[in-house]
């Protein structure tokens, strides 16, 4: 098809934030781009787990990759997955053998999913935020919970529907834990009538010594009392050795019975960097050269989450949104000093500083030197995210709508979209119980 | 559970614009009520098909029914599917027999969904608007049509993807039909470079002579104009005879190929009404007293879209939220009657008018013996839209979001959930096609 476009062709595969960058920094360069994604949006991930609280609509925080790149002409866009990478050929396959791509430059930014520590069949009870799919599928459960306990006429069922553990003391564990008290107790105050949802009990589990352990000790410590205020459960150093679909099992043996289990512990490099040829770290992540190449094939990069690299302090890169555009912005301008026949410089991450947020006005940030708490750390927060959004989206439509779902989440995006709740009331915990009920009834309601 | 409340128990199954309208009627009667529905949400379903086009959120046009009735003290929402109702013993079982209720009174209220004219096995490759995961299909393949055909390398492929066939011409067609060459010309004129959306085919059938039957003839006659000055191939007279992943064959034997296939034609009332020991109607409506009580049983109603009820001049009340409403409020005020011992009144339907959108600046409309048309009648819709929506949620958030929303839908809520494109590619006629095209390889892109 483009057999006669002299062009040097540059693949991009992945449509996040490195990908995107890269994109994005080679607007104005001769050559042809493909962005390919199996999905047809750039997400702003940052705020899903909002999305998976019922408090931002799914497209609040979505823009169809091919929207962004409408005024890059050199850019097109494919949604597609891709299953086989040859780097010695410069080919990939789209959707099982479909269609062949050829490149001159390949650029893999296909991210990371979260990890159960080699406990895969963990996922169905426990599931994970990395998508849009999974944001929703968290709000279902969340939602379904308490539905399912304004059902349900046996005690112990309904502690354990209100009951709400969260795996790993990272950001997305805090800011998820943070955001259910708020919730429960404001949004859902008179909506139910057999339960108070203000009694939901939520338990943020950590394997290691701290919450949030990127951050400054003070500032960990600043957040977890900042949880405990809001009620939230917290326990450092406790490791999860099984999770089903009555609860989580805890290193030391104690049970813990909920039927809403959500994990924030663990990333796994995507798939496709296995198919590089270039050594990987112990999550999957490919081992990359100083200007983010492969060592293997200098014309083929890997950034963003998938990319192992390291800080100048040698400490590894984070999976965070800025660290993920430094990467694609550096890769891109390695390509343009190629075509300009100048030498490629080694990439240097700039820390541009840690945010996390805990419920609705109060946050942790550390930047630089400056250490921020309490609720000026939350409007730092809340504006650099207004500012990122605006990045992308109109400036004014973003400001107005996010402030409006933001301020008036009374309601919110309660929906429920799938299936009933029927499922979260026949656990193998519920049937338990219900034996040990003699000549038990189906309730009367 | 409530043995010691000697108050009636009122069971409303369903919540949309009839079952909810009966609740609020209710709202300060000594009775205690229970409303029962398989999705936490009310839905307002007149502005369904602008989520199906990826215009508006689905959050922007449901609200959770424990939301709404959250200052009614009196009413209990319980989220479950109504699987059986006994008549006789006054009572019904939810989600296969986990619980069951009894009630003093039953208000059944469940609605309709499309019907495919004895061939339900067209649904497939033809999904019908009534709920937000039927929009939500609706819009994944809306959207996935253009992914597919900016990929495919095929010309007889592409036209096909770019095919949207409607079937029936009443006003959820007309309005799916007027939005989507707004949307291609428009809000996707910059995303694509290997096709041109704006030369998708929309094609409108109807089986009928005329478009929007319930309408005064001229006002078809406008509708039908409208559409065909915004390029949809308007076909009246011309019924579908069969359905299949490839396209429509319509009865002049003449094969129409779309990837996509939207239904707009016929309902079938929800199947609780078989259980009520009434008669039913053609379509499954279940007819009622003049009170709007079954004919058996003065203590168990059936409103909206499950009845079938006749208007003075003896045509049947038709399937509109303003009929539902007007139901709801007659069916709770025949309780109120009994309570006081004062006599039930006949249902009178009054006639608020017929609304239609055609793109966004036209429609048509009737109210009384005012005819509208063109960019006024489409003022008047969207005054009264904005009115019924404000009735159930924050004025000035409404407002201002729905506003947003319509006014800014260069971008929209265009994005896919759920699987890839892949499937579109691989249809039979797919198949065909490159059977035809000797010793094809994988297209390269």
């Amino acid at each position: 098809m483009h057999a006669t476009d002299p062009r040097p062709h540059v693949v991009i595969v992945g449509g996040g934030f490195a990908g995107l960058t890269a994109a994005r920094t080679l607007a104005t360069a001769d050559v042809r781009i493909t962005l390919i994604d199996r999905t047809n949006h750039h997400l702003f991930q940052p705020l899903l787990y909002q999305v998976a609280m019922a408090v931002l609509n799914p497209a609040d925080i979505t823009v169809p990759i091919r929207w962004m790149l409408r005024d890059q002409p050199n850019a097109t866009v494919i949604m597609a997955e891709v299953d086989r990478i040859d780097v010695p050929q410069h080919t990939l396959t789209l959707d099982g053998g479909s269609s062949i791509v050829a490149w001159d430059y390949l650029i893999v930014a296909s991210g990371a999913r979260h990890a159960y520590f080699g406990h895969p069949e963990w996922e169905g009870n426990a599931p994970g935020l990395k998508s849009i799919e999974d944001a929703l599928e968290m709000r279902r459960r969340f939602l379904l919970s308490f539905e399912a306990a304004e059902r349900s006429s046996a005690a112990g069922q309904r502690e354990a529907l209100l009951t709400f553990v969260i795996v790993g003391g990272g950001p997305t564990g805090v800011e998820l834990a943070g955001m259910i008290p708020e919730i429960t107790r404001k949004a859902m105050k008179h909506d139910f009538r057999r339960i108070d949802p203000a009694s939901a009990r939520v338990v943020l589990l950590e394997a290691g010594p701290r919450l949030l352990p990127q951050f400054p000790e003070a500032l960990s410590a600043r957040a977890e009392r900042d949880l405990r205020e809001l009620g939230v459960d917290v326990r450092t150093n406790t490791a999860v050795t099984s999770v089903d679909d009555a609860g989580v099992t805890v290193a030391s043996g104690e049970r813990i019975f909920a039927h809403t289990v959500f994990w924030g512990a663990g990333n796994q490099a995507s798939p496709l960097g296995k198919q590089l040829g270039a050594p990987l770290d112990r999550v999957g992540r490919v081992v990359v050269s100083p200007d983010l190449s492969l060592p293997n094939d200098p014309h083929v990069f890997a950034i963003g989450d998938i990319a192992s690299v390291l800080t100048d302090a040698g400490t590894p890169v984070p999976a965070v949104a800025p660290a993920a555009n430094q990467m694609g912005a550096h890769a891109a301008k390695a390509i343009l000093h190629d075509l300009r026949g100048t030498s490629r410089t080694a990439f240097a991450y700039f820390n541009k500083g840690d945010l996390a947020t805990i419920g609705r006005h109060r946050a942790v940030a550390s930047i630089g030197a400056v250490k921020l708490q309490g609720n000026i750390a939350w409007l730092a927060w809340l504006f650099i995210h207004i500012l990122y959004l605006a990045g992308f989206r109109n400036r004014i439509t973003v400001f107005v709508q996010w402030a409006f779902q933001y301020i008036t989440y009374q309601r919110g995006v309660r929906l429920i979209t799938g299936t009933t709740a029927h499922r979260l009331l026949n656990t193998s915990r519920d049937r338990e119980l219900a034996r040990a009920e003699a000549g038990s009834m189906p309730p009367k309601l």
